[in-house]
């Protein structure tokens, strides 16, 4: 492992980043920028897993080794330059790779989605804690479910996705790496994977941008509370769009589709606010009147859960770009990212390696 | 329209029904059947829109036309001769062809997702009301969306789709057809389509299966309270499995993936229930321990909304067969049945016409 | 116990009412009416308790004694001579009475506040399933708590209520005696007392009122999910507003306060409902405008929550009469029937045994 | 008003302090300590309106006098000498007295109880803003509501309370004024008045305490978002437990009553934190086994609402002494804090005005 050596350095267009993990940050907001970087950068970044890589062994017990202030460390935050609030940050995933050959997942007492927790406490015993190890397959590009409790064994395809990613809070607020908000953080989507732009509204200077808590697979909902998590490589471009209205709440754009991710409790309203802010999307970028526009996204949507589990929980909208004539979002920041994100896999600048990586540390 | 006329004939396998408005029923439970029919009978039924067919134009205004205490008329109940509780009725959906030429969706004053409702009082006006009628085109497989406060026209797939189907449920309750629960009902999830095998645990004799609320297309979470609503020819099997134990909540076959339906009030409890009852179902087909069932879950399963806007909410958990090894569910009724619609469709016996419907009426 | 026998006769002023075992009803609608009355009627009621009189000991266990699909029986339901839909049913509480000397309370797996629950599982073991059994001192008018699992004992003063109180559903429903809604139901709020006046809008031909679930005491929120369940004596008088708009949700009107329950889910909408109406309720009484009283009634409102527990949880909002000038509601009708209550206290009709009961059977 | 003008001073047992506007505290962690206070200080503090003083008239319009992010300005944080993570922290409330003779409150755009918010978003449009002021006549201890939109006028109890009290928030997060948590915080309680001790963990040195957004009354619930908010002269006094376990939510004591506070949403998680947090109490101060415990306060726990209207929810479970045995809490310190308030009131420190305030500024 990486753990305890930090790096960053600048070849061609490319800013590698690789934390200490005395610089590990554990929050949005509140944390001193490990990095200032212009709008237009590419950053291939080092990610720490989810449980700062202590739970490697099915012996280890979550309850022994973990402590749940000190989850889903950050890589960053990144100070934008000249990222000021009411800007919004534009932020494509060019590449994740898994940078072990093992991920690990587990139960950890009243942490979940089929348990009590302490925000919905009940008097029964916990559940069983355990930890579960994947092996990485980066051949086959596979992940290995290996039963706990039996001896049960499954092959399920590698499907990397960030499960954190977002800038500092607004109202000077402080929130740790497990919770999902405006300002993005720990919302669990795997719809943010590579080939997704991400939008952010600015909320401080600099905007503070970070990311972590890598997953090589997860379900909608990641219902026991984790996904495979595991360190990762990231290769994003991050950029900066100073006119046009920030969105309220994370957007995020792939070629196919446009998406909204919408966090709170009760669920039902993580689910509201993303509705409400594609239909007012919608309705702007086609110049509906909104009941128009409720009606059309009402046919149309797609509502795939990202997580249940979390201090809130994270619902996706998702509208298909195929249903709908053709348009300009953002002033063409997605297709721009899109085009260089795939020139830097056709170019491979150095320290950039396409394909499956090379998962010996 | 075909309102106003009751029929029912029986043609080799197929037995036909259309209700005249009298046999409309409003309720899963409560009602009188209309037919016994028996295990293994192939159905088509003729159902009316959920608006009583009353909403013709845009001028049409919901607060002047319907009576929210008799919507999602239904095509039923119908008696399936044997059926005791404890057992589990199957039913397949072999096809689903609209019935007219158009459909209609509304925004119903204090209905739906982005609206207070009287269940979640607010002191705002209502939103304004309206009426919008998508034209089929029938040989493009289209709907087209047309703006009622504006111009704008865009073509849509046509998905048909059932948002109302189940059984009488449980400790004597009547619900009207406008409540999802753990007998099905309201559930309006697009996975209920052609091609999919829907169990219900049978909770009174003859189990009282209905069907009604055609849908030509929904999006997921069914944002402003209704689809395009439309008249639907339904074919559909029934059939009875008199061994085993019977789902407490709905689940849904398909030949690619295994779901669960639940139905509730936040909506994370709708899903807590979906995810609950699929980690029990993949436990008892792959024999693994609850625990390991939990993560193995966790990591696979999808989480499509049904809807956020009735009595109860829906949520679906799916898991897709791909990814597990291959396994027997319910005596392979599934499987059975899938051929049999296969047979249907080739055979066509009198009275069914596959592939598009004549929808002049 | 009286269990078995059914008995009904009129003397004077006092109509009496014990069922028979099979003269339980366990809904709110669907039950045929037990006796026809006519508005005015004073009705002296046994009913039995939440658990039909099986818990008698704390070796008897929820798991086998009870059937959950019959709990709460009620006595009734009463068809109320001349009641239509629109009208107002108003019903006041003369006197509750514990007919016996024992009540039992228990914790049922599955159910309650602090436990998981099948509409909101998890997969965690239930908690110990118990019953505990408080013996009443109808001299003292206290009841002891007796632990189970130790040894400890208190006194606490009897407090009896009624947790079921209600009508037939709208729309044609039918619900179970475990639900509370607008139309009453399995309310559980330690409000409905002796001195309350309830109305209810009449949703069905004769209204079909009921009671039953008597606690001889209960705390807010009733976080175990049962109360001291025992068998009542339930004075009630009962009468019909023809005139005036009948309430969406239950009113009680004591000669100290207004109040409106709310059922739904989650908690926050069943206040939400019950803030609404008292709004509602208080912009009628003092010609104010909506907003004003909106302001007015924030600042002077009380919330004792009544169940977090049943299938709907209920909410109180509660306005004591004093802090505003004095008005006449409902025609009256509370003075009306207070007036009613006292002289049948004074002139103690036969029949209608004043002051501590004696409990031996 | 004394905005603008900071001061302290230490006169005997008393510390003085009075804020002035650059010093106010928007949120609990984060914002440095304005004086460092031993354990057991009386402190008399000075606390600017939850509007920062800016609605003086029905002519202000919250929507353009007010900052969002910054309401409810604090006074404090007070550096409590010696405190560490892991004590607890008390705080005894003395003496709360209007410190203006006129109070405010306000229909904010899109903020309160029956009103559509960002968190839970609608496409209704929002209620009409408006602004109330109430008079306050110190004399007979009352406020005069005074209708906007009609001309209906009452005097209404004074019944002073702070909405906002608590420490710095655990694993480094910062909460803007707004949001009640397990730290304290914006809890809208009207609980928290005279005569109570407030127990809150300590999660930073120092605890970093802090209070403000003072009530001169509120309804439970707070409907309409907001009080009569009023600038305030608090006496409170803090004080220091090293030992024994720190609540893990916000514990108050009076002379009559034990409670609990737990903030969540949705509403009935706020309320299943306060009522397992009260079987925890309960069992460990009579030595009960948990289900005994759990069984006892179902009986006796009263549920007054606190707020449904802030980020979060507060939910209050209360136990009245009188139902149960005597019994020594936090080592006496409730009797300790109330007989030294005594005293104080009774030797009138200078700074200290017992009874009616000289209102005038």
């Amino acid at each position: 492992m990486r753990v305890g050596r930090a790096s960053s350095h600048i070849d061609g267009d490319v800013i590698e980043f690789t934390p200490s993990a005395d610089q590990y940050a554990y929050t949005f907001g509140g944390a001193a920028p490990v990095l200032e970087v212009p709008p237009g950068s590419v950053l291939r970044l080092w990610s720490e897993d989810a449980f700062n890589g202590k739970l490697q062994s099915t012996e280890d017990k979550p309850s022994e080794m973990l402590n749940m202030a000190e989850v889903n460390p950050q890589t960053g935050p990144f100070f934008i330059t000249g990222a000021e609030p009411g800007d919004t940050l534009a932020v494509h995933v060019v590449d994740l790779e898994p940078a072990r050959d093992w991920g690990a997942s587990s139960a950890i007492p009243l942490f979940g989605g089929l348990t009590s927790t302490p925000l919905s406490p009940t008097l029964q015993d916990p559940l069983p804690e355990a930890t579960w190890i994947y092996q990485v397959d980066a051949e086959r590009r596979m992940v290995r479910f290996d039963a706990v409790f039996g001896d049960f064994q499954v092959d399920l395809p590698l499907a990397p996705m960030l499960g954190t990613i977002g800038v500092a809070p607004p109202s000077r607020e402080v929130r740790t790496s497990l919770v999902p908000g405006s300002y993005g953080g720990n919302m669990d989507s795997p719809e943010i994977r590579p080939g997704a732009t991400c939008y952010f509204a600015v909320n401080t200077p600099g905007a503070l941008f970070s990311i972590g808590d890598g997953h090589y697979r997860q379900g909608e909902g990641e219902a026991c509370g984790t996904a495979v998590e595991g360190a990762m490589n990231s290769t994003v471009i991050v950029d900066l769009l100073k006119t046009g209205a920030a969105p309220a709440w994370p957007r995020i754009e792939t070629d196919d589709a446009l998406m909204v991710i919408g966090s709170a409790r009760p669920l039902e309203d993580a689910w509201r606010i993303a509705q409400f802010e594609m239909v007012n999307w919608i309705s702007e970028l086609y110049g509906l009147a909104p009941m128009d526009a409720y009606q059309l996204v009402s046919q149309i949507s797609l509502a795939p859960l990202a997580n249940v589990v979390d201090t809130n929980y994270s619902s996706v909208v998702k509208v298909e770009k195929h249903l709908l004539p053709a348009v300009r979002t953002y002033g063409g920041m997605h297709d721009h990212l899109r085009d260089r994100a795939a020139q830097i896999r056709a170019t491979g600048p150095r320290g950039f390696r396409p394909g499956p990586l090379d998962l010996t540390d």
